[in-house]
């Protein structure tokens, strides 16, 4: 398939075949990771390889409600890694400082997505699916803790590979005009982003399961992986909220601002207790 | 060519030709944007791109002394935006609050990251080059300022891409093996990271010019485009500094650390006056 159409096509996969990942095909993928893109080529990423019945599990339990994590054959955690390349400096008694500079953070966590993107575009081509689970953000320690990641290093991204069951849809995207802006950023009108977003999310109010199924497949395939209950709960709390758009579905249902918000004090201390202090980063 | 082979020997692109992108082939990669994973397909980013002379000479003058910017036919800025998605979510009276939640800004970044390596892979494909130039971050206020980006919005990383003038040769990786850990993070011996660093950057006890032409290719070909000198420059800070490492060259002449870490609060003051406010958002 041409590269353009795969990129285009490519969907987040999450149900998998139990077959397991061809030794030469993961090593090509972990190539592909490593030989991405890197601020200064200094690489202070690591990726842990989960494959074993034991880790898999364990994986899928520390992201809680997702099963395809387990159900993966694969699942790669990429990791920010000071550790390596601080400790090398310190054998010639020079300070890295990574962990002092938001600017090292920065490039580090850009690091770790490209080398993350080119394992994504790679499996497709392979024939296998993926799918980015970010969760692992919120359960840093208990991650730390089973695959044995030190100070200085973070784990931020897992991705979950395998050959799909069955080749997804297509989700909707925002149009490509509502993102693109020639030679300057031109602040849209209210008329235009609206039209944008209904655009791709269409409009709420009619059948809300066609609704769900239009915007949100992806949510609902994953109700079918669990013991369901996702779109009978949505649905009951779409009515008891009086949710009625689908900014107020996003934000006061799926991804609850409040929620986000508070999630920002755990986050702080999950990095500062890895090494990775963005409090003292960040002061002003 | 065989896309594994391409991602292992695809490499930043510094000097271009001068015809420009066709639409049809910029379209493709703007579509390859648009359509990269998104955490929740929310989609927080703009991409600002950049063709005209007078861009392309101020953006060139803005990331400093990289002359590609300038001489690249096309460069793509890409943002963080919360502003799009918050005034639909105002539109519809509720809170996006992307720009108060830390989970926000990192899932939104590494959003844009895969925006952005999913075109590096199909320019790359399509016979282009590309380079990524991260400095924008120090210069947020006049990226700002003359690309018209709106509070809200984050200039974050500058993607330059042209048809190569030539084809530029392989740079040092670390081996796969010193950043791929199976089932569990195995905290590497002194002596491996020794081996591994050395791996890649070879030994620096040689001639000094051969050392940089095989560790910092890189900066040597910029040197070349440039009115040249950072390769004597460089040498000469190496005697002043008496620099006899590897690690040393990277953290005390070509990143120095304490330079780094003083970086944190211009970047903390450009972020909140760009309507993110990272230090709020870690208070711990």
């Amino acid at each position: 398939m041409d590269l353009h159409e795969l990129m285009m096509k490519r969907r987040s996969v999450r149900t998998f075949e139990e077959r397991s990942v061809p030794d030469g095909v993961l090593d090509e993928l972990l190539d592909a990771a490593v030989s991405a893109p890197s601020g200064g080529n200094v690489q202070p990423i690591s990726i842990v390889t989960v494959e074993s019945v034991e880790g898999r599990r364990k994986l899928g339990a520390i992201v809680g409600s997702q099963p395809w994590v387990r159900n993966a054959p694969l699942s790669m955690i990429f990791c920010l890694d000071f550790l390596r390349v601080g400790r090398w400096a310190k054998m010639f008694d020079v300070e890295f400082g990574g962990e002092k500079a938001l600017l090292w953070f920065l490039i580090g966590y850009a690091d770790l997505m490209c080398a993350a993107q080119n394992v994504v575009i790679l499996a497709e081509e392979r024939g296998l699916g993926s799918v980015y689970v970010g969760t692992i953000l919120s359960q840093i320690p208990r991650a730390r803790k089973y695959f044995d990641i030190p100070e200085g290093v973070l784990p931020m991204m897992v991705l979950s590979i395998g050959y799909p069951k069955a080749v997804p849809k297509t989700i909707p995207k925002l149009p490509r005009d509502a993102m693109v802006h020639r030679e300057k950023y031109r602040t849209q009108t209210d008329e235009e982003i609206r039209r944008a977003f209904e655009d791709k999310y269409g409009t709420i109010d009619e059948d809300v399961v066609k609704y769900f199924e239009r915007a949100y497949r992806e949510a609902v395939e994953a109700d079918g992986q669990q013991d369901g209950g996702w779109v009978e709960d949505a649905k009951a709390r779409m009515d008891r909220l009086g949710i009625k758009s689908n900014a107020e579905f996003l934000f006061r249902l799926r991804y609850p601002s409040e929620l986000m918000i508070e999630l920002n004090e755990d986050l702080v201390r999950d990095f500062r207790e890895a090494g990775f202090d963005l409090s003292s980063l960040t002061k002003s």
